[in-house]
């Protein structure tokens, strides 16, 4: 029964909404959803007071005409949606979960930032639909996470870790996200809290390095997408784990086929790993 | 009581016979003797006829008077040894395998090069003895294919995979044995054959990359130690996986540790990630 | 006097041509005029029987309306016009030279595979025009090509070199061009001929490694847009540089930098490190 | 005449002594005097109460006898010698170069870490003797600092520069000596105070990176001799200069080679890149 269910979800055109359509990464979901051949632009939103509203998203996002006119208000648009994508601030995302709960619509969250009455608002709706809800959506960036992982184990506090990430110039924050879930993942392996082994660059008169301690450092650059390194340095050996984002359009693309793995899910919370069969 | 038995064999010191003590590898296994508080080295072998013969093994290895005497003939010191380790030639090594048997004296086994007829002999002495035998001792090294196995399955195909391995310039073959065990690891992962799909180095018309193929490249020069790269190259994003050996003794350290693991196992055939528990 | 012309042609608008105009390479070259403050499309040029012959050139480009319509006739729209960039094919670039020739039109040329008479037809245009002639217009790649020279004969062949370039899976020739030139840097620097000494891939039973060769090693994967790494490996230490393209307009807009250049010389062939001063 | 007289030096054996013989450097040094076959050890000196004086330097540093004992007083073999090589503390350096002054003895010094004083004492001791400085004595880190000039030049600061050192965890201070003579190479080139532009890691809501800025990011781990790569990140490409160290014998065997070029040159100060001849 529940293979039948699962190829008519397969065979089935998925139903998409887009928050944020005229944004940066709206518009780039929007290219997603158009490259994939099971999902189908269905919904676009824009905050109120958008000189976006009304306008074709399709147009907006430079992918043609699509006939879907970016509206301001998801609930006149949700009963048209099988998933909502959501790429926006942590308020806006807590009442898009909220109508998303009440109407059983999925969702795929990349909204970074919730305050903890804000990730209760999310176990309260991953009590009612399934939500995909990830720091990055990227196959690599995914993988990386279980290699490391894997290499933490292996090592043990007998490898120093040296993260070294690279973004472009513009980037206003340091570590990026990513380099924070890839320290994450090695001190949770290892039984540590990142919080008290976590060193963020080093200048002056140091002293000889602390065993078990994980260093971070933030390269600003040009137009450097993303570039992550992880080291684990043995006395004999190193061992090194690398991603270089090439194109930002992999995490969107990453967002929509998550978007057709959640529909076929019960309600709960899951992350990309999930998705990817990581964690199995 | 398995347990007990296991607790008096940590605390037990291993005696360690060496093959071929007045070798290069030979005088690096016994330095990794001396330095792992488990084990004593009981026991040195060389060939007839070396002028080392009856010469102080530990003053061979620059490692001090350690009184134990080489001699030439693995049968007059077998029952001084809990453990011979065995970097030598294929035909050497049938021979040990057959007199350990005998003995019931484990094995660790790092001569490459076995034509049927030894892999036969290997099996059969592994019937009545526990013997490791691996293509590489490291840590870093195993933990890579290992790392490499997760990777190839998460990408398939999807992924175009090349590796780049570097050695000194003496090296007289290419690509290096541990570059062939990676290139084995993602095939095995995605049900492929390597000899069907390795390419080595491309020059003139070759047209556009064939999907599925696993590209092979061999850096020679000065004294690189060894340094392997594997490459994932999806449309949007790379992942690496980079090892990198930075002294030759890692290897002679990983063979020593797999002795006092072995000397706790039951008759049969194990290589390094069974030592290492990477294949839990 | 000379400073007067310099500062009235720094002044002057530039017109330019563009060869190719709707092809890939002649998109970014119009979006690249379009980019620079100190150019502007005067004239836009496809072959015969191209669908785009009439198509404004700007709309065909992406960049918006131009009021500049494609001709298939380069005589038409050779009064328009200061320089003429041609990223284009042997024969054609050969007609255009005596056009330009005839005319007095400077030229940007990015045309490969010339053969003899072609070379020759290059000569004689650039006794009568300015012609920059290029292999490669990328600011990183002609300062890779002085650093190169400066290293190879800094080392000598004390050091082994090695080159590592990587590319995206569509390209259907290796080494790249670019490979070659850095190749052939180093060759001349230590006073080599690159035929007699030029390495491909290595397999099997090498030998040891021949000093003074060099190795080229060629990376198919992906999407790269195009890396290149040098490695000079001396025994005790190793220097690399390396390059990355992250954008293939980088290419286009090093050629129109160059039009901005070649307006103010006489005639004569000019490569890019003349352009870029990183011959004086 | 000059010609003669070179070429009487360049057959003639060079009489080397080493200050601080019995220490990490003092032997590496008196390998490398060893292994270069213009040089002999003729003196090796040691602190006063050194357990070592009276005992042979070439035992001391495992080359085998050499029949040169150490002593605790340069004064007594200063007239055995050509060249000092010190690679000692500021304080005792500045004596020795007092002693050598007088006895017109060329110095190889390797000190770190002069005051003013010291400055002034070397300043004056080089217009009586010819005198070797430098912070690094490799050849590969020597040409970088040429190679970082030329690059900096080149892109001025349309490229963000990010330096990135690795070394041991041994060590007690950060960035490594080598990484500021980097960014001071790239500071000067362009014009800057390195001070005014230097940057160490980056945590926090850092602001967008400031045009003209050099990060500096300091790893450490395992036994990592020491890594450096210095990235001139433009908006479409990168370059990146990497030196990896293998072995510290390699600064050693540069300070020795540096001994055969002073003993040939009149009274003034020297650096390493006029040894190369990378200042011509």
């Amino acid at each position: 029964m529940t293979q039948q269910v699962d190829n008519k979800m397969e065979n089935k055109i998925i139903n998409i909404g887009v928050i944020g359509a005229g944004g940066r990464m709206g518009r780039m979901l929007i290219e997603a959803v158009q490259d994939n051949p099971q999902t189908k632009l269905s919904a676009a939103i824009e905050r109120q007071g958008s000189s976006l509203v009304g306008a074709d998203a399709g147009e907006v996002a430079a992918v043609g005409l699509l006939n879907v006119k970016i509206v301001d208000d998801l609930t006149a648009v949700i009963n048209d949606i099988d998933v909502l994508v959501d790429f926006s601030l942590p308020a806006a995302t807590e009442q898009n979960m909220q109508i998303c709960a009440e109407h059983k619509v999925a969702m795929v969250i990349g909204t970074t930032g919730f305050n903890e009455q804000q990730e209760q608002a999310l176990a309260a709706a991953s009590k009612k639909i399934a939500i995909v809800y990830a720091g990055n959506y990227s196959t690599g960036v995914n993988l990386s996470l279980k290699l490391l992982e894997m290499a933490a184990k292996a090592f043990g506090t007998d490898a120093d870790v040296e993260i070294i990430e690279a973004h472009h110039k513009h980037k206003i924050d340091a570590p990026s996200g990513t380099a924070y879930m890839m320290a994450e993942a090695v001190a949770q392996a290892r039984g540590q809290n990142l919080k008290d082994v976590v060193v963020y660059g080093r200048e002056g008169q140091t002293g000889a390095r602390e065993t078990g301690t994980i260093g971070i450092h933030a390269i600003r650059g040009g137009e450097i997408v993303g570039d992550h390194t992880v080291m684990f340095i043995a006395d004999g050996e190193v061992v090194e784990i690398t991603h270089r984002a090439r194109e930002r359009m992999t995490f969107a693309a990453g967002a929509i086929r998550a978007t057709t793995w959640i529909v076929q899910q019960e309600a709960g919370q899951y992350d990309m790993q999930d998705v990817l069969g990581l964690n199995k």
